[in-house]
């Protein structure tokens, strides 16, 4: 599938940086964890780190019911995910740059009202989190279902951006040799799990933890 | 110094997460590279990964002189940084989580327009993504200079939220020992540095990159 074209999700500078198909999208939302959810109050744009999960072409939002941004049925949102991939120098300070890839998804994200529907969100979410731990780990109660909220967002107008690759230094600074030049890798990774205090010795990783 | 507490700097929700000194914002800010900012356009919300740089109570933007949403002389905007410290297994799905830090920036960003402010702005953001870079890379010239714009957001309204540690599951589920419970740690790292392919064998890497 094709990305939308509207304005906002149309990139203004660097086009070449630009994706133009959703797999792409689905593959930056997918490898992320953390979302910057945007949202305006009073006026004032406000950015929070949020969770979130997606299931074909809808992205899911959860909080606390208590929580004032999600206290509407609808929220015009903006979510963006972006993962670092590496430091890029170059021989001109400002050609110094990043290699990234980030998805913006701009829309109106809306409550989830049906029990179903919201059951299926919250194990998107938490299986994007970390996959397996819906089986593994005790489903919600009444109690903790009526203390959440879930949002739901088409991914119908997004944008995908990304930079690979060395830097692109003015040919005259390559020629001139003037300073070191490349990219130094960044990535996220994982460690060993740390098991709570509290977990009895005989229980061992399950494995989807393995 | 202790953070301002207006009201869209007070933490509504998990009150206890919330730091109250600016030194914790510094370190939370210092220590990232991607910040993602938020503005309003057409009275919709943006959030764009971009750079950064802070001095002091000062947090430095850059863009393209080109660029739409830089044309103005103030942006009200929201910046926030977040590091993805673990993913936290409970024993029950709903308190599943993530360990982090993140600053949330309010404030409206001013255009810079003092040559010698310009200057160290730009210096600023170049040493935040890799120190020791500016001094050894070769400086702007005013054809960059003209290219570029640069925005100063006072730190003055902002706050800091962090978890971590093991899940905070309920009391029933931990003595049912009901599934594995602990942290799965997560961290950002960086890799062998890569010359670019036109940089000549002679180069070594230098001293700020050893």
């Amino acid at each position: 599938m094709t990305l939308s074209t509207t304005a906002r999700s149309t990139l203004g500078r660097n086009r070449d940086r630009a994706a133009t198909d959703s797999a792409e999208l689905h593959a930056v939302l997918d490898e992320g964890r953390v979302c910057h959810l945007g949202f305006v109050r009073d006026g004032a744009p406000v950015v929070l780190p949020t969770a979130y999960g997606r299931d074909g072409d809808t992205l899911y939002l959860h909080g606390s019911s208590g929580a004032r941004y999600l206290a509407g049925d609808e929220l015009p949102c903006c979510v963006t995910v972006t993962h670092l991939d590496g430091i890029v120098h170059a021989r001109a300070v400002m050609h110094f740059s990043m290699n990234y890839r980030s998805a913006v998804v701009h829309g109106v994200a809306r409550k989830v009202t049906d029990p179903h529907a919201r059951w299926h969100a919250l194990r998107t979410i938490v299986e994007h989190l970390t996959p397996g731990a819906w089986e593994h780990a005790r489903h919600p109660d009444a109690k903790e279902l009526a203390a959440t909220v879930v949002f739901a967002l088409d991914l119908t107008e997004a944008s995908v951006k990304r930079r690979s690759g060395p830097p692109s230094d003015d040919d005259a600074d390559v020629s001139a040799d003037l300073a070191w030049a490349g990219v130094v890798p960044v990535s996220t990774v994982t460690g060993i799990p740390e098991p709570a205090p509290d977990l009895p010795g005989h229980r061992a990783l399950p494995p989807h933890l393995g």
